[in-house]
């Protein structure tokens, strides 16, 4: 057996992808639509609230497209808050208007590919904020989930860690080329969803969105290793961009 | 044709996952929502009752993210027992809020590649406590089907058996290793359903699944070998956490 | 070109897998669902009628899971003969309540593998009888169908019909180690349906499925070859159990 | 860049596969079934006509088996016609009671690879005739699409064109064995549809489908180069006959 | 890591195909369908004023075959202005008599292969009027997404970039010999959508959409690195003829 790379892990996060039903969304009458969109006002205060007190962080965005019209992505301390969450979600009147198309369940994660050894990482505060980081309010999000493929001699895990170490540190150089343009949160799955990776970028400029994943497409850990998912990309909702989304 | 692995076979299993139609929920008026729920109740309480008897066992857990809302896992001595516990089922009034959205069929499954020669493991009490096991009520439930490879060099089946036994072993190991963290119950569905197994996982900690399916990605058997369909993760759901998910 | 095996073929088949639509069927009132119930029983009636005269058979057995709650297998003279069975039942009050979940057109095939030069296989009594079978009325079926692989070095097209010769041959001595456990039926369905065979199992036993099918696949034809869709596994649907099944 | 052989093209082609609702038919009063059976009625003698006038042909069969109940399948002179006649169609009271399951844009095609140099095939009338054909009223029918695959060693576009007219030669030769009993009509739709052909064949006997392809699968060209889409397989639908399945 | 091919971005591009519910359509009265005729009527008027001003451009064709009725095509500066078109015709009253079907988000693109080192390509007139194409009104569109394959030795990100230079030029001169016939527009969305380039072509004759496409399959670089998805072709949709087509 290959020598297992450690990991770190920090908040659960759940990808919540929705549609709106817009011909029962138009057809309710006025105070339908309020109070549908007041309860979702209570909880967009619910969750900034959380994330002032660092018990966790939502990000809500539009999907462009026709495969969602939203996305909120929360992250929190445990399973069992994500799930109590998605479950108050899905009674709201708000919810009731919307399908829900696709989602993601997986744990924020670092890969200890570069760990010092002897020191616990748990106790350094600049990987703790990186295990539970509040999320940016970005111009633009992309999502995808991934695998490291397992084919023929394209096998990601029957290589030595040495193999595996050198590749995922000439793919982190290439993202950090992209600091302070783009901002990633890698999410692990194993486990928890279908594939064994998401990945969650954060950019004003969605153009580098395309550029970062394009470059790394040619680096061998992406072009011999990488299995990709749907790609979902988005412009960020703040509440009166919300509002306007939701006027009719 | 190489050696047949022999197989021990015990209770028959059914994964049913299904989503709530909470549409449907909330519209309804409250004495057919508690009529609903009491007949949801009356059938946990007749499960629970096989399960104090040894006849059976039953699993209820709800399920993160938007895949399902939550799965029954039954355990039942025959297939004519599990299909007329779902047919009863179908016809209450829960059943009709529900969607399904998923199910598995398969039997607890022993692999027979340490078998001691010469006597029979149907008389093993410890082996049939593990053919008809009672289901732990851990906090997390992880469940996911999956095959062994027939793809070019990578043909589990065309291996010798000393071949496939060395790596069981080796497989083996790995899952000691989490003995007290996580329980697994291996289910064989060849013949049954659309995967060889399937895999259910329980744990308090849910994070222990990550890294027991994770490290033994790294091992020949699944790094070579395993393909794997969907993952299901989700929350113990006692009567209490029951009524409060259905509390509208 | 390999030599191309020649095949017999006996009637056609339809499997007709159905879920019933139980929120449908329990908000009918009383006279509905009996009239629905009249029209299934008669036609149950005219098809076991055909049977008695040879003019064909049909098996109807519950499937386990949320596949379908049913299948109707059909075995007649003609395509044709099927396609009206198929309109006549789609307009019964019967299926109203019942949604198409997936089916199968395929034709009782004997491969001649092993065939005797010089005499007619057509006169022959006991071939015809198994080209023209009366389904047994086990306990348990299995359904699926499958393709042989086409696939780089594992393309069963491009063996001699020698290879193919042996590698049958071994099969069919695994199938018949099975004889009084398990009774197959094989249908051939290249240029009807999306697989090149269908194989539908009957036995008293269901773990003698997956012994079967289990053992099958360390065979090389299976092993390096064979290619498999759903499998649907089921219990027999007497007329009392097709009753009870479908009492609110 | 291998030498890309010449292809004639004659009449495009719709395959429109529907389903028909048979709750609403049955629900529907006589009057309603009566008016969409006569716009169904008309469209049939407007088709006829234009096939008598030679500026396209229509032919309807029903489909055996869930995956459609009928198939309509229209050639025309141009991409405009079939777009507006499909429009016109889905306007009739009868589409209303149908529902679209599948359709397949192509265009009725000649390969060249045995062309006769220094002639202007489109001045041939016998090649005219088979690319503006007109569709055989045999008792059944059978469609299907497909691919020349592109995987590692068995790529055929990067075969020679001597390779490829050899084996073409080989496979043309198969199909002329079935003179007589199997109409072939092959349709290209490289950049109209999902697969790079559809089949059409039409035989009175279906057994002559099921010889043909899988006497084909054992030549190179389709044992090492095919890849094949779903299979439908139906009856010749004469106005009586499609009377008598809309007959409730 | 390969050398990147440098891309030039232009426009955000918007491929949103919809179904007409023909059913709700014919349902509506008379004032309803007009009130949905003339706010798409707007609609288009307000994207030809863009398209004057050079803001953006759009095309309407309708689809042939069941996989959608109509695409709008839509070209904007900004993701922004593609979210904000997409939310404001999602909630127009023609929208609610459509069901989107399938949608393609991109961004105009021009590879760089051929750069000429030392001048900036944004400030070149030429390149600019390619990045921001005003679409043109042919009588044809074809669409289809693809990816560059990375499978075993058909591994295009792992080729050097001289070899990827190579066959790129070889694949542009077969386009170039359909200039005057097809007009193609290739748009990038790694990091936006599911494949990596989305490709729109546009003609008189449709058959040249088969040639190209076919001609371009026997290149290198489409033989062995081509994957394609599913392919839209359809008819120009002029305000007559899109008032025809929702005549009814």
């Amino acid at each position: 057996m290959s020598e297992v790379a450690q990991t770190l892990e920090g908040w659960f996060t759940l990808h919540d992808f929705r549609t709106i039903n817009w011909t029962a969304w138009k057809n309710a009458d006025e105070s339908e639509r309020r109070k549908a969109s007041d309860e979702l006002s209570s909880f967009l205060q619910e969750w900034a609230g959380l994330e002032q007190n660092k018990q966790g962080s939502t990000a809500v965005y539009s999907i462009v497209g026709q495969k969602a019209d939203l996305v909120l992505m929360h992250l929190r301390e445990t399973l069992e808050e994500l799930g109590e969450l998605e479950n108050a979600f899905n009674k709201t009147s708000f919810a009731q208007f919307t399908i829900p198309v696709y989602s993601y369940v997986s744990v924020v994660e670092l890969s200890n590919y570069m760990a010092q050894p002897g020191s616990d990482p748990y106790q350094n505060p600049e990987i703790m904020a990186r295990l539970k980081p509040i999320l940016p309010k970005a111009n633009h999000i992309c999502f995808y989930p991934m695998n490291k493929r397992r084919e023929g001699n394209d096998n990601w895990y029957m290589l030595s860690m040495d193999e595996r170490r050198g590749m995922m540190r000439s793919h982190g150089m290439i993202g950090r080329q992209y600091a302070g343009k783009v901002k990633q949160i890698i999410t692990g799955s194993v486990g928890f969803d279908n594939w064994e990776w998401g990945v969650t970028l954060f950019a004003d400029d969605p153009i580098q969105f395309k550029k970062l994943v394009y470059e790394m497409r040619f680096d061998e850990v992406s072009a011999r290793f990488g299995d990709f998912g749907d790609f979902y990309v988005g412009n960020l909702l703040t509440n009166d961009k919300l509002s306007a989304m939701l006027q009719v």
